[in-house]
């Protein structure tokens, strides 16, 4: 985390605002769960809600209060051990696999740890030291990233059982499904020496840092994510049952656990690949909207089968930049300033909160990287293999999280997350 | 189940009255236990307290109000999938392992399901042929079962819980912990041909029958069970490192599960094991209670150690059927009617009641055997092989339910029920 | 082992032609492999040639020439570590699924080392004591329990070899092909109390004994095995697909490693089962010989499809100790003593030399049983859990080898060695 | 493969005494291995090395002759399907992690199958087109990979077998014992817009090419690879014990594989790291070589300790790119011809042939990337994820095979590999 940080007493109460915004937030995403709801653990790779409430209250406990509060008393100190994430310098921690078993402490409990540690930081705020201001901001950041995984989490819990539960029932937002169809267009990038990463006055992770130069050969990305109707062409012209659009680890995957079609895609009576679950439950497949809940793998084998392949990270950021993200997906967030060599004014579409999309790049150190200091080093740069970067936000990302050089990533094969596919090509 | 069934006025009334009983009961075991706790699964052997609630009710609609009540509207025919348990002609279902997965239906809604299918019967009682009266009377002693099974399951739930919650913190029944110390003694057992198994007019499951002879050699069972001081001098010998005690499937499993004391011992902060975990938290390890949870290698390994062995099921049947099962394990059962070969006058302690004690006999088909028909006759016969019997009961064994030819399996490294260990010796 | 042994000249003298022959036969079976066939372990369950071969020599080593020959220099002090096969009283040993490594030693050294210690036993065999000729001659019939093994394991080395290379092109003695059809008769067995176990002079392993007395319920055995053809109409009438005759690990089984015919058992281009690999490599299933390589879960559940259950090991003891089984399985091995409640007068075929004969007995202790002194009890009580026993011996056990009252044990899913089955069924 | 391809006479001379070479130094590689040796499979990884001598050999059978000689028959139609490696386009194979069942064919047979395809492209070789004339050169290419191959796979099916025999008892050259030490210095790297990728006249894979432009940051390379002595007080110091030098991923692999030195180091009877397995057997670590046989995750958790990070493949090839393969490891391989920039004298050691070095870059696509057509486009593309490009080759790369442009991958835990580290630190 390279931030520069000279709080002025406005800053500082915006910072108080976004505290009480973002804690107040992950609590109504968790209105309409019971209690199992909020406990269970559907696999390994997702958490309970409960222990997202308790975690990102945890976070702020430890490296806010406990450090920077004399005398604070902690809401339960058994605490400090169950709802540590991955964090080896804040000691032993419960395995990530047993999330689920902590029926105990309730969903009610958690509730009341959560109050109780809003309101220690809302009491003692006024007196914190600028590092620890820090660490509120990115404790809020850090929690704005949980409620994304929040909502991942719980729908592959309902996606998981049989009964396949409506979460929202009558939510239209996370559909995509009033998307107007667009003609794919293939809109040139920057090629030559561009620059990347922050450096801005905001807040970024200290992977997205530092901002640095890199080279980028003559591309195009394409105008639009890909449909679920090209997908379906996908799949009908036998996608998945050709190793030779697959990497090889990708194969492996698909025979392994039997993959036939996006997570969540469901087949008709007649064997037809008709809807999909979702957070209102299972909806028709809408033709225009984007595909999600794609792996790496799916993603790059579709982009083999169209003759074309994955944008860069700095390929996608190049031209994000140029992009406002709090215009969302719908709006027509045409890339104004795209330079001469652009021979298209195609607008770049669905470029920030509609789905992360996977990009070629795996998930590595920009050149000079330097972790934060402390414990909250680990945030970001342990995860440095294996892993493919995404870009550019999702429905369930919250608004104002994400910013052109916010760097997700996830290993190839996971598919979960609201993931979609953006294409590039050489020119 | 070769039961003999002519069902006269008060013998049906009776049987309504259990009924009402047992499913009232079942209730009472549920009862502080939240939502969430009703939903988690701790391992794959072990169900969710509302999976043991729903499927219970599962049986009976599916075995008595389907299949013998004109017009029954099932409560949700979804049902039928989600709770069958292993009856493969009742067509597919949710896979053993995914039972905790079911965060919906709620267990408010599992109780109504209760509800509805308990009145259901209730008002259908009155005109239901001898068969499904039958298969009511099967029911109820299922449901006793899995009455057990919620108890041990959910202690297991409790026990993986870092926070070892207790349930019932001020129940004393569970815990064995008053026992009196009583010297071992040697009791001869009956030799020569034998009957066991079921034959008389109460109620029995399948596997109980027939009645047959078979052959004891002169051998002597132990007068009470094994106690935790007897048992923390065989982990204090070093039993739990000498690979000689042990039969070649339980050496591989104390290496690979690194098995150093029974399940639920905890280690004090010197090392010493010192406390258990159970029904009312963490208490201390009681000298003179018999040790509990221990699988079939370990008190095989612990008799071998002993210079003693296990008993056969047919030893412990024939001492056992001249005891009365429901005077529990304190009173003074004495075996009255030993014959004269008998050199010891001690009684036998602990028969019934206490803990379900492994014998060295595997699970098998009695000679003659044949399984109930119908979809029910997978209730038993289809589990003959691989696993050990366990006779007498548990104190979490409903009072009533277990008999002199009960025959309770499990695999021999099972050890979450209330299992313990009485010895016996060649004469 | 409970053997009674007084050597007097003459025995000793037939002790060591046979411990020569012995010797001289294994060496014969493994004519014709390579060092490469010698070297590979095929699945953990089986072992390398080279490894029985090296292990048979190892058990002469340790127990005789190492303890009771002063001054022996061992062949290779570090082949003490690499034969061990399961004495832990011997000390640490290379893990089972590890013996497919050891290229070297080679063949050729094996051979060395075989011929080391086969020479020492002769020279000194004037002056051993009793304890060890007893051992020599237990020695003796354990490489005979590794000819069979070294042959079964070999037959799976080449049936996984896509080429399926033909052991003995010519060889007919192993096939069973030339079986004539025989009326399959039910012939009534023995009833009431019968004794089993071993109790002669002649040579047994301690888990055949102590000889005991049992009780017999009225049962009659079939006639012969069940053939080719009767299983490809179990076959053919879906006996793999349907579970309600399975037992529940059995039906795991099928599912799991997705079996649809006995082990071997390969498919024409039409889908039909027309041919078997054996060591003369591929040939056509005869329709009189004897099904062979099942499970125990694959003859449990053909015997119930035909209405019929497995005999008990007691049962098939009971009529088999009245044959002799040196006459083998094509002679007319009728059993002439069977009591007078015999209501048949068919002949029992093929019960000693054809297939070992799944029994639906556990392989357990016999009442009063007590392992062998010394590290040799390892030899057998250790494995009493999880097996079953199978009777009469196979076409690949060595003449001489097999004996009415011989037990051998193998888990039920184990199908590599040469197992058949005979059905009975309660009277 | 981008080939530039036109052959006159002497090129194509040239290029059949390189096939010629190439094929017979593989068969020296594989002197001294029995039968044995070459057939069995040490693990999933690794390969047999009759399966090495095959399967190169089918390369050439299935891409030159079955596809360019008209009436050539094939030496045995049933090695088509057991040697195939990864081409999907070429139809069914063996699975992998069953090379080593294959104890037939014989070496011996093996050896025919290659001297019949070398003898068949030898005397066909004059009739050749060029696209097939490409094919040849592709295959020695490849040939020589196996090569390699070959000797790590030997060597750790040698390692595993507890006699660790020792492959090349008198042959040094495979040791580095003999470096003289040198102090590691600081070597700067160019920077700015740097081109990297094959793009002269000779041969390169696919993955090579384009060249391109790529921009480097200010950076450092060590002018030496870390020695078995700095590795030493590395592992003294507790490196593989500090969870915060690993990443996650290497963390998980470090706990659950025991992982505490590189591959092949023993301890001695004081626990002290005091020697290493190797081509000749255990030999004493020597301080001043360069540390061999780590995964990534442990050069990376090195890096971290000691303050540097890995290099970028740019970086390195960046600086290699002046050097010449040729002259070895232990020749004085100045990098002459650095930049201005360049703040140090010192020269750039064992930049080729000694170890493989890993970098920081993940093996994905260079910009522009297209796979060469045909089956043969499997060849590197279908690796692209997870893995981790290695430079400079090793004492097993034959002569001649490496080069600056050079693109060697493994997935981050493997290190069966000549694998070792060379140091990088931001300027």
């Amino acid at each position: 985390m390279e931030m520069a940080f000279v709080l002025d007493l406005s800053a500082a109460k915006g910072l108080l605002e976004q505290f009480a915004s973002v804690r107040s937030k992950t609590e109504q995403l968790a209105e309409g769960l019971s209690d199992a709801d909020a406990s269970v653990q559907s696999m390994p790779d997702a958490s309970p809600t409960k222990w997202h409430l308790a975690h990102t209250t945890w976070f702020f406990e430890t490296f806010v209060l406990r450090t920077g509060v004399a005398g604070y008393v902690p809401f339960d100190h058994r605490y400090h051990y169950l709802f540590n994430s991955y964090y080896e310098a804040e000691g032993p921690r419960l395995a990530r696999h047993l999330r689920g078993l902590l029926t105990r402490p309730s969903l009610a409990e958690i509730m009341q740890y959560r109050s109780h540690v809003t309101q220690a930081i809302k009491v003692h705020f006024a007196c914190l030291p600028p590092s620890l201001l820090e660490l509120i901001e990115l404790g809020c950041h850090h929690e704005q990233q949980h409620q994304e995984l929040l909502q991942t989490d719980i729908l592959h819990l309902f996606g998981s059982n049989p009964l396949l539960p409506a979460w929202h029932p009558g939510d239209m937002s996370a559909s995509g499904n009033s998307s107007e169809p667009h003609e794919l267009r293939w809109v040139t990038g920057r090629c030559g020496p561009v620059e990347i990463g922050h450096d801005g006055p905001g807040f970024a992770f200290d992977c997205e840092t530092p901002r640095h130069t890199t080279w980028l050969s003559p591309h195009a990305l394409s105008s639009r994510l890909v449909t679920n109707a090209q997908w379906r062409a996908f799949v009908d012209a036998g996608g998945y049952r050709d190793p030779d659009l697959w990497l090889s680890d990708g194969w492996a995957w698909v025979k392994q656990d039997h993959i036939e079609a996006p997570l969540y895609w469901q087949r008709a009576a007649d064997g037809h690949w008709g809807s999909q679950f979702g957070p209102r439950g299972t909806v028709g497949l809408a033709e225009h909207a984007p595909v999600r809940h794609v792996s790496y793998y799916e993603a790059d084998a579709f982009a083999r089968w169209a003759g074309a392949r994955l944008p860069t990270e700095a390929e996608w950021e190049a031209a994000a930049a140029l992009l406002d993200p709090l215009k969302g997906p719908f709006l027509e967030s045409v890339a104004p300033g795209i330079p001469e060599d652009d021979t298209s004014d195609a607008p770049l579409r669905q470029m920030y909160g509609e789905l992360w999309q996977w990009t070629a790049s795996a998930y590595l150190p920009y050149p000079g990287f330097r972790p934060a200091a402390g414990a909250v080093g680990e945030y970001n740069g342990k995860f440095m293999s294996g892993q493919f970067v995404l870009r550019g936000g999702s429905c369930a990302t919250p608004r104002g999280h994400v910013r052109p050089s916010y760097r997700n990533f996830f290993y190839p094969h996971q598919r979960w997350q609201f993931t979609g596919v953006r294409l590039a090509r050489n020119l």
